[in-house]
C-alpha cells in the first residue's frame, strides 16, 4: 500500500460499520485479531504498547534471567500476514455508545461496527493503591525492569552497608502473595542469590539473603490440588524461602510490612496478591464488580450494551457450573479465538454468537531448578518431570521461532551454569 | 566473606595507603582491574553502571537488533574470580588530591594508593548543548532504548497522520556524522525500513523512508584508507542512504535540521559527530582542552598530579609520531592493561611505569548485509570478506560466553529471515 493511502480508522470516513475493534494485544485481543484476520474480516486492534507481552515469564525478566525482547512481540509482526488487520499503537481512553467510536489518548476517535475489549488486569492493593509505591506489582514491562534494579540494587547497598541491621534488612526480599507469580518469584529470587550472585561481593554473603513468601490462605497455589500446593511448601522451605501461610499484610511502607503482628524489615517486597480489572469498566460507564471486571454473558457480550464484548482478565464469565472462570491466559486465548470465529459469522450474515465454553489444557507452575506442580485433569505431577513439562509448554506458547530459540538457549545455559544472564540496573 | 566483615573503601581505616582504585569500568578501567586482579594487586573499581557497556554494538540496540543485555555484562562477574578486586557501584562525583581519596554521590570517600581516571566519553554538541534534547548521541543503554523508542514511534505516528507532508518528516531519519557509529547507523536503520518493518504497516509503506547522513569533512570515515571511505559511500548510497559530504549542521530542533542551508524536516535527528571526554578533568581542577581530555605523560600519569592516571577517551596521550590516539577500544584496553601490571610492579616495589605503546590491531566499521570495511596496516578488505572479518572480531570481543552465543544466534536468524528481533517501544 502506497504512503498516499487515507487512514480509514482516523477519518470518520464510509466504513464507519466495518470494522471489527479490539482493544488489547494480550492473549485475548491477539487470539481474536488473528482468527478474524484468518477469515479476512476488516479488523482493528488498538493498543498502547507496540508489543505483545508474554506475561507467564516476566518473572524471569525481573529475576535477570531474560531479556524483555525475549518475552516481548511486536503486535504488528504477528498480525502481519492478516491483510485485513489494522494496528494502532494508541491509548484507548474510553468508548462513545452512541456513535460507535472507541476515543483515543491522541484525540482519535475509531468507529466500530462490533467492540472487543480484552484490556486485562492490573495489580490489585485492595484499597491501600499507596502500597504499590513500595511494592511494585508485575504486569508490565516497566515493572520487571524496576523488580530487577530494585532487587540488585539491594544487593549493591548492601555491600557497602557498614551497619548489620541495616544491612540485613536490604538483603532481606518479602513477596506478597502465594499464587502462581508469588511462588515462582521466590523460587527465582532465591536462586539468584544462593547461585548467580553468591561469589560476586566482598563484604555481604548473597547466600544469607532471605526471601519471605507472605500468603493470606491457609496454602500456597490455592488454584492447584492440596498434595500440590503442600509439595511446593515444602519445596520452597527446602530451597531456603521462609513461607508464612494465612499471613495477612497489616501495613506497608518504605521500611517492609507489618505481616501477621509482625514487623518485617524488607529492602524489596514485591506485591502478587491478586488483580483487578483495568478501567475499561468505567467506560461503559459502570456495570462495575469489586474486581472491576466486566459483567457478560454466556456469548461474552456485555449486559445492557449493544455489540460490546468482553474477554479475558476484563470480562465476569462463569462456566456451566455457575463458577467465575479464572485469570488465565487459556481463558483468555480461548474466548478470543471463539469470539473471533463468531463475529467473522456475525459480521458475514448476521449469525449469533454462540456461548463460549472452557476447555481446561491444565494448569502449571514453576518453582525452581529441577522443581514444578503441574496439573492436567485427575492426572498431577511435581518434580522435575513436571519441570520439564513446564518448561515445554511455555516455549511451546511463547510468540516467534527467535524467541524460542533464544528463551531455550538462555535457560540451557543458566540450567547448566547457574548464572542469570541479564543482571543490569537500568530504570530509565 | 562473612556478612559481617567492614566495609573497607566505606571506613577510612588502616589500609588507606593500601589500594589502587580505578574510576570507570568501560573498556580501559577493567583491562587495568584484570589486569591488577590477575596479579592479586589491591583494587577498588568504581562505577555508576552495574555493567560494562560493549559499545561498539550498541547501535543495535537502538536498532532493535539486540538487547541491552546482550551487549552488557556485570562488572561483578567479569572480575569474580579476582578476590584481591572489589567493585563499587556508584557515581563518583570528585577527587580530593590532598587526601587523596575519591568522592561518591552518596557521601562516601574512597582513599587511593595511585588513581586511574577511565571515565571515559559523551557526546560533544560543539557548544550547543540544547541540541542533545532534538538529537540524542549513543552512549549509554538509555540512549539506544531512547533512540530505538524514537525510531519506532515514527512509523507508529506516521502510520495515523493523514497529512502527506507530515508522514513523509516522521518517515526521514538524519544522522549527523559519518564516522564508525554514524555509518552503521545509517546502514541499520535503512535495512530496519526496508526490510523488518517493510511489511508491517497498511497506511505506510516504510521502504519509502528516508535517512539522510551528514558528515562535514569531505568524505566518510575519515580515519580509514581513502579507498574504503569511497566504498562505504558508494555502498550507503546504493543501499538508499542519502550521503552529504562537506555538509555542516547549522541548527538543529524539533522540526529536523538546516544543515547546508537547507531545512530537512525529519521525526528523527541522531548526533554521532563527536565526543568529548567526562568531567573527570574538573575533579582535578582545570588542566582542561576543548575537547575535555586530560592530558598525560608518556607513562600515562596526568601532568603536574601524583599517582594519577588517566587511560581512555579520558586521556590525551599522543603516540611516538607525536599524533594523538584516537578514542578506540582497543586503546584504551591496551593502556588498562599496561598500566595495570605497571601499577602492579610499582605497589610492590616502586618501579616506575613504563612508557606507554599502542600497537594497531586494525580497525573495522560495518555498513549492513555483506558489506563492511576492514583495515589492517597496509592490507584492507571490503565486501563480505570484510563483513565477516567484523563478525568474528566483535563476537570474539564480546565479554561472557553467553552473550556470544545469544548474539550469534541473533545474527544468524536476522540475516536469515532480514527480521529485527527487539522491536520494542519503550521509554522506562
Amino acid at each position: 500500500m502506497s504512503a498516499g493511502a487515507t487512514n480509514e480508522e482516523a477519518t470518520p470516513s464510509g466504513d464507519r460499520e466495518g470494522r471489527i475493534v479490539v482493544v488489547g494485544g494480550g492473549f485475548g485481543g491477539l487470539a481474536c485479531a488473528r482468527a478474524l484476520g484468518k477469515r479476512g474480516t476488516p479488523t482493528t486492534l488498538i493498543d498502547q504498547h507496540n508489543y505483545h507481552l508474554f506475561i507467564p515469564l516476566l518473572y524471569q525478566v525481573a529475576t535477570a534471567g531474560l531479556s524483555p525482547a525475549d518475552v516481548a512481540q511486536p503486535i504488528r509482526r504477528i498480525l502481519r500476514r492478516y491483510e485485513s488487520v489494522r494496528v494502532i499503537n494508541a491509548r484507548a481512553t474510553g468508548v462513545d455508545t452512541e456513535r460507535r467510536e472507541v476515543l483515543l489518548e491522541n484525540g482519535r476517535h475509531v468507529p466500530y461496527r462490533a467492540l472487543v475489549l480484552a484490556t486485562g488486569a492490573q495489580y490489585n492493593y485492595f484499597g491501600h493503591d499507596d502500597w504499590a509505591a513500595y511494592a511494585p506489582g508485575l504486569r508490565t514491562i516497566n515493572n520487571a525492569r524496576t523488580l530487577r534494579a530494585n532487587l540488585l540494587a539491594a544487593f549493591e547497598q548492601a555491600e557497602m552497608e557498614d551497619a548489620a541491621a541495616a544491612r540485613e534488612a536490604l538483603l532481606t526480599t518479602v513477596i506478597v502473595g502465594g499464587g502462581p507469580t508469588g511462588v515462582e518469584m521466590a523460587g527465582a529470587v532465591v536462586e539468584l542469590c544462593r547461585f548467580a550472585l553468591a561469589r560476586d561481593f566482598r563484604s555481604i554473603d548473597p547466600r544469607s539473603a532471605q526471601v519471605i513468601l507472605i500468603e493470606a490462605a491457609p496454602r500456597l497455589l490455592t488454584a492447584f490440588q492440596q498434595r500440590l500446593s503442600d509439595y511446593a511448601y515444602r519445596r520452597l522451605q527446602s530451597m531456603g524461602v521462609t513461607v508464612r501461610l494465612s499471613c495477612t499484610v497489616q501495613t506497608l511502607d518504605r521500611q517492609g510490612v507489618i505481616a501477621g503482628g509482625e514487623r518485617i524489615r524488607a529492602g524489596n517486597v514485591i506485591w502478587t496478591a491478586g488483580v483487578k480489572a483495568s478501567d475499561a469498566v468505567s467506560w461503559l460507564g459502570g456495570t462495575s464488580r469489586p474486581d472491576g471486571r466486566i459483567e457478560v454473558r454466556a456469548d461474552l457480550s456485555v449486559v445492557e450494551r449493544e455489540n460490546i464484548y468482553a474477554i479475558g482478565d476484563t470480562a465476569d464469565c462463569v462456566d456451566a457450573e455457575g463458577h467465575a472462570l479464572p485469570a488465565l491466559a487459556q481463558v483468555a486465548s480461548q474466548q478470543g479465538t471463539h469470539l473471533g470465529k463468531a463475529l467473522d459469522a456475525w459480521a458475514r450474515d448476521g449469525t449469533a454468537v454462540p456461548a463460549f465454553r472452557f476447555r481446561n489444557r491444565g494448569n502449571t507452575a514453576i518453582i525452581g531448578r529441577n522443581a514444578a506442580v503441574f496439573e492436567f485433569g485427575r492426572w498431577c505431577f511435581t518434580g522435575r518431570m513436571a519441570w520439564l513439562l513446564w518448561g515445554i509448554v511455555h516455549i511451546y506458547l511463547l510468540v516467534g521461532f527467535e524467541q524460542r530459540v533464544l528463551v531455550a538457549t538462555q535457560w540451557l545455559w543458566h540450567y547448566l551454569t547457574y548464572e542469570r544472564g541479564a543482571r543490569l540496573i537500568e530504570r530509565g
